[in-house]
């Protein structure tokens, strides 16, 4: 085989606009057990239910036998989306059949593909700002141009929403998470989320409504979602099994309207031909067997705790001027620097103490403030939790009270 | 929820292209169990080892835990990449390393991420004629014109593949299946690939060797793969467990130069993250743990038997005007009726009949022959190929005997 520098010179234009990340390259240096990453996005590996699914796959083949490991259909495996039609109700307020989901390889092939079906070159995305980097990675393959509209507290700002609508006839698809967002923890308020329905449904365009976070939330009320809103058949949902269950699997779903799942379907086929048969039955059989809402109050609990002890430390370690917010849901906070600190320049000083963020600036579809950093609670320790605020809260005084 | 019709009107150009498709509804049909249907591609799953694969999976839990259903890095399980290596080494004469590999979801992705790198729109794919539908459905998003080159009972043709390289500088890439090839069941001898090679050297064009059926060989040696005869890095090949272990964990692989392993790892997190890492531990433990090549041979000699039954049925049940081929390996059998004959149009004479098969047309890429089926005989029970033969036989000699 041919070795060294490669003579493929050409490809495609997309691709060629996938360039080697600086941020990527210095969080690979993050890596090194000494290092206290904050930086990634993983849920608790201790409470992965491992012993319960040794049973699981075990019932999977005595049961099911070879036709869990053959082909199966490109929409996805009947029982499982018999129970997330049930789970939509419950969870989401969302009346729906089991014919409106459809099975993804993780909610990012949902994103890719809905990308795919919705968007031409040059059509325009309308994101949040900050919002998931991951979301704007699967869209740049269609081409799209991205706009964006500012958040507050209470998430999306709705007059600006409807300013850039009424001015913009390329918008064609809408992007939001609404619920403990990535990157900033933020929820809407049910007002928020009927007064955003009642502005997109003035026009033509399709929403994103990404929900990985929703069941992951911290005694506060359930709130409807906004496809539960959707009388017009505007909004795709998306659910996740990465942080109730286990994301090694890669289970997704969306729930749409018909037209959408059979373009959806039919391009599926196209990217994997079906989900892996067997870890669908995975996460069935784990929810026939075995108690879920139960194992979802595992990890609510131990993240609660979690958000805690890092809220708690950075009140007691920052500087008073750093803000930050204690998200009633998900896995992140988002920390605010004063204006004029830029949180990605700092990140080598913050290696250099053996502790990492992700620097806010790459979750700006655009341009965006580089005063924020992102830090994950609920892949780490409760001491190192701690012991990580208190280095990153040494290098904010350092650079602060210069 | 919105129910009935949906008012999402607008989809993309390319879904709009997405139209309900004529054989889709027939084949449809061949659901029933009264119908011996030909038309699939699926292993024999009475050769699934379920019992080896409930080892498998207690084993992986019980050494990995947690590791194994946690998020893992875009280009595949280490272990996995290393077996791959070796075996692409013993099977395919091919010299890389695990740097050299990703671990796809399944080779249907391999080919609609090489397809988003490769091509820009309008760029040409040449392509045999016929070919597999499947890499046609992983190209199209792409927008790629296609060009075909004929086939002989040795592969492609390399003189009519250099003129059309010489006159047609907008090929990009070569798509191709040298060993058994969807549908027509064809193998390329080694001076055939060595032509083929010496042609496509001449021009600036990446080869997509798609290789899925390679080790279901009825006792014929192996022969290089044009990725070992490969000076250049100008061949991409592709792999497949689907039909060598199991379809359902969806696993495939790429070996591919440095800089196409970049581009395709980038596109890959964008598109699902990475592959399931349990699944891809499925398949390496499987391999660490047990026999795969004596598994191999059980599959092969099956299908041996198989082909062997349904060719022999033919000669028995078939008009002798009709020709068939007997392929030394993989999964189907190319009939071809005599000139005028046409084998969408008999397709639901055939289904009254409870027999079916795929018509020969959807292989082709552009304007195709329609005097062609194609038949599987690697998912069929040995009196039900002989019973299905004959059924397809009595049709035969009443259209041809008229």
């Amino acid at each position: 085989m041919f070795r060294g520098d490669c003579i493929m010179a050409r490809f495609s234009t997309f691709a060629q606009t996938l360039q080697a990340d600086d941020i990527a390259e210095i969080l690979a240096l993050t890596q090194k057990p000494e290092v206290i990453s904050f930086a990634g996005g993983l849920p608790a590996p201790e409470l992965f239910p491992i012993e319960e699914m040794k049973k699981v796959d075990e019932a999977i083949y005595t049961e099911q036998g070879r036709q869990a490991v053959q082909y199966g259909p490109t929409q996805g495996y009947d029982l499982l989306r018999e129970q997330l039609a049930a789970r939509m109700k419950d969870k989401f307020f969302v009346d729906c059949t089991p014919d409106n989901i459809v099975i993804t390889t993780g909610s990012q092939q949902a994103l890719f593909i809905l990308a795919q079906i919705l968007l031409d070159k040059g059509d325009t995305v309308l994101m949040e700002s900050p919002t998931y980097m991951g979301a704007i990675m699967a869209f740049d393959p269609s081409g799209p141009r991205y706009t964006t509209v500012s958040t507050d507290e209470n998430g999306i700002v709705v007059e600006e929403l409807e300013k850039v609508l009424a001015s913009d006839d390329s918008i064609r698809m809408i992007y939001v998470i609404p619920e403990f967002q990535n990157p900033t923890g933020i929820t809407w308020p049910v007002e928020r989320r009927k007064a955003f329905m009642d502005v997109i449904n003035k026009y033509d365009v399709v929403v994103l409504e990404d929900n990985p976070y929703g069941e992951i939330r911290y005694g506060i009320d359930k709130l409807p979602s906004l496809k539960s809103m959707d009388t017009q058949g505007k909004v795709v949902f998306m659910g996740s099994f990465s942080k109730t269950f286990m994301p090694g699997f890669r289970l997704g779903w969306i729930v749409a309207p018909d037209d959408v799942v059979d373009k959806f379907v039919k391009v599926k086929q196209s990217v994997d031909i079906g989900t892996s048969t067997f870890g669908q039955r995975q996460a069935a059989y784990f929810c026939k067997m075995y108690d879920m809402e139960a194992h979802i109050k595992q990890i609510t609990d131990l993240y609660a705790k979690r958000r805690d002890l890092m809220c708690d430390s950075m009140e007691k370690y920052f500087p008073q001027e750093v803000k930050f917010n204690r998200p009633q849901g998900g896995l992140f906070t988002w920390v605010t620097l004063p204006e004029g600190i830029d949180a990605k320049a700092l990140m080598r000083k913050a290696i250099a103490k053996n502790v990492a963020y992700v620097p806010g600036v790459i979750f700006y579809p655009n341009e965006g403030e580089v005063n924020h950093f992102r830090l994950n609670y609920s892949n780490m320790t409760e001491d190192r939790i701690v012991e990580g605020v208190k280095r990153l809260g040494e290098l904010l005084h350092e650079e602060l009270d210069k």
